[in-house]
């Protein structure tokens, strides 16, 4: 084992005096080794005590099994022990996270702030006196939002729907979307609907029931109900067994690397699936009230496409006035150096998408909205029990707030740049086992491809890093927004171990 | 205003003392004025200072909005001064609340016990590094499962798999029932899936995705996402421009009040609704995996059948093979006077319900499961990033004593039996508004149908009393479990007013 002799003791200080690979001096990148995390409490660097799972691991690892589903576990977690960003487990071991909860937690574990917003009587009154915000919102819901939630509406959205998870939050957005194509096909916002629709309706049959679609792109992910489901093309193992709509699914743009060496054939791939979208519209037997689409997509192995892509895709929406969902729920909260990954896109406010789906980091979740009349014309229409959460909207405010004093997206793009630029130098050097680098100028949303990916991530924890995967051979990087150039050192130093190991 | 005027001062001890109407003598109850609230902090009446909404509900209505939608807002709160069995609005109201935020206040607000246990560093701890719990667990997990959801799981369902609310508990449950089903179909547990169905899954086709459903009732509620909507039959603004598929749903059982007079012909009605639901099962286009059933039919106006009635459905789904869901949402946590509405029922423990879904009172949400086969064969089939809640499962753990500590649901089994008995008396003196009474022996799960519905609850108001309406004309009681029969004296009397004003 000899991750744990190198990693025993911290090493970022170690690393100060005698930076022994070429990433320290780069492209002019000042030595970072005097920097200090956001938080304090994390360790130098990796712990590694034992083999993970350790004894005290297994031993919870087998009680726990007996009672909830651990043939996904990853790693049985001390959260008493962790901090920053790392993740510790009860054998004492610590490693840096950059997978970070399925790219959910923003700003570290044990976050003081977080801590302190946590223990205030405001969040102890929200737990336990859950409103159904429908019906009987708090008097300071309005504040809550406005200087939460609503803060950082993206641009030309002023409006949000609260929910409490992403896959919700995509199918409220549906559900928006449908019942807005309706009320244009019934000629207005203020038609009624007629007695046959009233009846068919609750025979789960049109024109009560809507024979309507979501538009989706292959390889994407948007969650697992039956809504969602039905939009997500990840894996056959998300969705073999479940009933699903039959709406209609385009090929994503699948580019080739390095992007500059490929221009012009990406450039064809992207029309290529431009026009299938909108041969889709025209034809599809199930008309698509919305289109949804992730920025990148995430789940499905970290695909991008081009600003230009997406621009010609929101064009493609509006002159076919299908509505475009995009859905931020892994981008969204400032990973990928925007706080917004379809700022990168540069679209006018005239442009801007009419729904934002947001949840993960952000803690709480929701679609952020463009036009009043995406706003069903009844009451009752989108309605349920508890509507959001305003405790977790509280911790979101608190996390608006910690993002912004610490100027935490500037620092992801930054670090994301410095990142992206060692993982170069890692590919430069094992070309096998880093392909397709991508995310560049994405913050450090990043990720490459290596052919033995399962076997990487397994080493990579052996390291004291943990790294998630996704699609079948990426290894993604979703680390929190408080990364810092020293925690690039220790990864990339880890990555470099990794590879020559394997 | 007459209600001002009476309402102004605390009106139970003045009771004490005066006693004015015959309820107080009813059937040997003796005298409940010297009671006191099980927690400390309520009025002892409706407080009522202004018309509601009063100056300061109507500004802080205006500013919501601006940014939330209002147009189902009932009373806007203020939580800081909502205790017990008491909800306050801005304007110094404190109304007496028999509605309880849709039945999701178990034991009231601002209960000490549970801001106890939100103030804990473990709650905290919870809130802060919320894990994805299907790969990253906290170690205590299996503990807070332990000595919370599991201790209180219903007779025979030992598994728990955790969800956020009651509709994706729901969803969750039919997706178990599904890969349950396909999987029996395939020839077993172990079974693996074919390459048809890998590829079809992928374009929403079967065989990869399954033409099967879920049976439910007319006139149900199980939750508004896609799934669960398409099993919802409460009514068309619930359903209206949402596709739906294409599930069949049997005739619920239409039961003539009182009991005891159409005996005959309540049998007759629901024997038709077996036959209904065994002619489903036999002859839909899209065989039924489970059924889902409530055990008192809530948002669809309070609609009971009998025990034998139950027992005989389940038998029925025995017989064909197919699950059985009880969705214990709204019933579930004590509401009828068993922690669970469906051992009313008096099943045996070989013939206790496939799954039965929780949430609301319970503040977080889930399915308890039956056969270790519901878990589904292989891990990531059933799975999404949160998995649950252990901020809020730590807050069903502090209900749950205190529900055991205060012996709540035996007190809400007494109090609803003397809420029941003077709703009886009402009924007697004002046939016409109090029709249909029903719940007699389900705690205090209690309704009655009046024809001028609205105007009766818009009254109760008036009056100092929050109560919710469900179908079309029925008013149902869903109080917390701390009610006393106090409270029940304070309710009865403002009812009282409300009918003779009606």
């Amino acid at each position: 084992m000899q991750s744990l002799r190198v990693s025993m003791a911290p090493r970022a200080t170690a690393r100060a005096v005698t930076c022994p690979s070429r990433r320290c001096f780069t492209a002019g990148m000042p030595l970072r080794a005097a920097q200090k995390p956001f938080y304090e409490g994390e360790p130098g660097g990796p712990v590694l005590k034992t083999k993970i799972p350790g004894p005290q691991s297994t031993k919870h690892i087998k009680e726990l099994s007996e009672v909830f589903e651990t043939r996904s576990l990853s790693l049985l977690a001390d959260y008493t022990q962790s901090f920053g960003n790392y993740i510790a487990d009860t054998d004492g071991n610590q490693l840096l996270d950059v997978y970070a909860q399925i790219a959910s937690i923003p700003i570290g574990y044990n976050n003081p702030a977080l801590a302190k917003a946590a223990a205030t009587p405001e969040m102890i009154r929200a737990l336990i006196n859950r409103p159904a915000l429908g019906n009987f919102p708090s008097h300071d819901w309005a504040e809550i939002l406005k200087t939460g939630i609503l803060k950082v509406a993206p641009k030309g959205l002023p409006h949000v729907f609260t929910a409490l998870a992403g896959s919700d939050a995509n199918e409220l957005a549906y559900k928006a979307a449908f019942m807005h194509r309706r009320q244009q096909e019934r000629g207005g916002y203020d038609v009624d609907f007629t007695a046959q629709e009233l009846e068919s309706v609750m025979n789960n049959q049109s024109p009560g029931s809507s024979q309507l679609s979501i538009l989706s792109f292959k390889t994407s992910f948007h969650g697992r109900l039956f809504g969602s489901l039905s939009t997500t093309r990840s894996k056959p193992i998300h969705k073999l067994d479940i009933p699903a709509f039959d709406w209609p699914q385009a090929t994503f743009p699948q580019l080739r690397y390095p992007l500059e060496q490929h221009a012009a054939e990406n450039a064809k791939a992207e029309q290529a699936s431009l026009d299938e979208v909108e041969h889709l519209i025209k034809t599809w037997h199930l008309p698509p009230a919305a289109l949804i689409v992730e920025p990148i997509q995430s789940e499905g192995g970290d695909n991008h496409a081009s600003p230009s892509f997406f621009r010609a895709l929101r064009a493609l929406t509006k002159k076919h006035n299908v509505l475009m969902i995009v859905d931020e729920v892994q981008t969204g909260v400032g990973a990928t150096g925007k706080f917004w990954a379809h700022e990168h896109w540069g679209l006018d406010e005239d442009d801007a998408p009419d729904m934002v789906t947001f949840s993960k980091k952000a803690q709480t979740a929701g679609y952020y909205y463009r036009q009043p009349s995406l706003q069903p014309n009844r009451p009752y229409r989108q309605f349920n029990t508890w509507m959001g959460d305003p405790a977790r909207a509280l911790l979101f405010r608190a996390i608006v707030d910690e993002v912004a004093r610490l100027d935490l997206v500037q620092n992801t793009a930054r670090v994301g740049a410095y990142l992206y630029e060692q993982l170069e130098g890692l590919a430069g050097r094992y070309p096998d086992l880093f392909r397709n680098l991508r995310g560049k100028g994405q913050g450090t949303f990043i990720a490459f491809d290596s052919p033995k990916r399962d076997e990487f991530l397994a080493r990579a924890k052996a390291e004291g890093i943990n790294i998630g995967g996704s699609g079948t051979s990426a290894v993604r990087l979703r680390p929190m927004l408080i990364l810092r150039e020293m925690h690039v050192d220790i990864l990339i130093d880890a990555l470099d171990k990794v590879a020559r190991a394997l």
